[in-house]
């Protein structure tokens, strides 16, 4: 048995995993991995820093010879960065977070599928009538940036129901074979997944941010704007973001205004902070599946693992046959 | 195929699934039904109206004789409502919504199994560790009142991995053939469903509710405090509800403070319009899952129709063998 889908077969990939676009993580090496390994290697666009693209981009052009794509947030993208990333001839564009509207055109002009991730029913109508290929259904357990309101299992499912003709893959919840294995017996085409290579040895994040993400549970997560108010990144009202809880979100969240008010006052010290990684303040974008991570593993080791143990709950089901 | 699984053993039940014992809704004719078409029906004890549970539980102790069982808000149970219950034999006790510890052995006297229903994988390893039977993982995206911050997918997978000899029921996101597949490949032993049931010919809902949820959306449902505020009854902060979103839910919630200070002034026109069935301010409890339903059906059409789905899923999964 393999796990082909429509995903694999439309892009000629191995197996239905995607890799989440995850700013200042998921970089050139780790998509190069994650592609090498039958996956869908994909490079985290962020907030479009044109010196760390060009070297992640060289890196994943120069790493594998496999599909790979790239992520953007849509609310944020420029035409400039658009232009920059383009000239390296993704495979696949992920657009993430607003109105994909201006640039369905240009992706279109590459010939390349488009996927879009949406954290609505609406917005997943939305996409389709706009010309995404593939939705991907991110529900509120996921790591990063996303909304608050709909939960992968329902709204994959919803999406399912109600486009049936368009490929979904679902986005958060998924770090292991048997979450792998249920989204592909819900109906969806494959997993973008993110946490679980978050703590992967090739992921560009911290050791003593992996470190912390692999000892601490989903309960330990939440949903916040703190780092992003504390930041000045202007994300739309709408978004939250998941990561794990620490003194500065158990000062802050629930208190945003008050954070606001005093902004300029906190900046210097939650910058220093992110610097030496202090787990005070350090922003770990975590989904709730970290309860199922327990180890740093290489992006091969942990698709294989979840290869196999997907196929192995498909074929070994816990009820009788 | 069977969808046998150690819920339908230990219970001696035909299909692992649970209906949710929802308040004023989960009566005796629907448990009833749920339980004669193979499931383990539940009667919804609520706050404890010992009329209305009297007539409940005559009603289905005298139309079934399969396994049936009670669902009791935790915090909100005493002694006399407790005893006034057990006097009629339930198969199996739920509980749910606060610490089990005064109720353990009292419910373990009657030598029947304890299923506890929890929202977080710290209260899963708490219940274990009080003598929980089986555990309920109920997540964000499920219907009536919850907490927000687990979900579905990867709580149930979570405490799965955390407590492998616990069989694990999933609630919240499963009103279909196919989120039930989902829920067993993820290694659940079945799931606690509500709003499919909601909407059944037997559920003790109005009709114009039931029909108000069959036309709305996922992305329509809302957790929410206001429906608890504006009617008094003091769940603990940390509980919300799902329910369908309306007019008086826009006016109130992320303004409950003011609705606080107000309460007087509304509530005679919010119980009025309850009782004429209002839809502006109605509380209809509604899963997100509610994009899956389409129709009002009778309980075992409802479960037929779930279960040949579930296992023709599982025989014929979209991805190829």
């Amino acid at each position: 048995m393999t796990l082909s889908t429509k995903l694999t077969s439309a892009l000629g990939i191995q197996h239905p995993i995607v890799l989440a676009p995850m700013g200042n993580v998921a970089g050139g090496q780790l998509a190069a991995s994650v592609s090498n390994a039958g996956g869908l290697g994909m490079i985290g666009v962020g907030y479009g820093d044109l010196d760390w693209l060009k070297i992640e981009l060289e890196k994943v052009k120069s790493s594998t010879s496999r599909p790979w794509g790239v992520g953007f947030i849509t609310w944020s993208l420029t035409d400039d960065v658009f232009d920059f990333v383009m000239e390296y001839s993704p495979k696949v564009v992920m657009m993430s977070f607003g109105d994909i509207s201006p640039w369905v055109d240009k992706i279109k002009a590459h010939n390349i599928p488009l996927i879009c991730q949406v954290q609505s029913l609406a917005e997943a109508l939305e996409v389709k009538n706009k010309g995404a290929d593939f939705i991907v259904t991110q529900g509120s357990e996921a790591g990063g940036h996303g909304k608050s309101q709909r939960s992968t299992l329902s709204l994959t499912k919803g999406v399912i129901d109600h486009l049936p003709n368009t490929p979904v893959i679902a986005a958060g919840g998924v770090a292991d074979g048997k979450s792998l294995a249920a989204m592909l017996s819900l109906g969806a085409v494959g997993a973008s997944i993110g946490s679980r290579f978050y703590a992967s040895t090739e992921s560009m994040a911290d050791n003593t941010l992996k470190n912390k993400m692999v000892e601490s549970g989903g309960d330990d997560t939440q949903r916040t704007q703190v780092f992003d108010i504390i930041r000045e990144i202007p994300w739309p009202p709408e978004y939250t973001g998941r990561a794990l809880k620490n003194v500065f979100t158990a000062k802050w969240h629930d208190n945003e205004t008050e954070l606001k008010r005093q902004l300029h006052q906190h900046q210097a010290k939650f910058f220093s902070e992110q610097q030496s990684n202090n787990l005070d303040s350090a922003i770990i974008w975590a989904g709730e599946c970290i309860d199922s991570i327990h180890a740093i593993q290489s992006a091969e080791t942990i698709i294989n693992e979840m290869v196999t143990d997907a196929k192995h709950s498909l074929e070994n089901p816990t009820y009788s046959r």
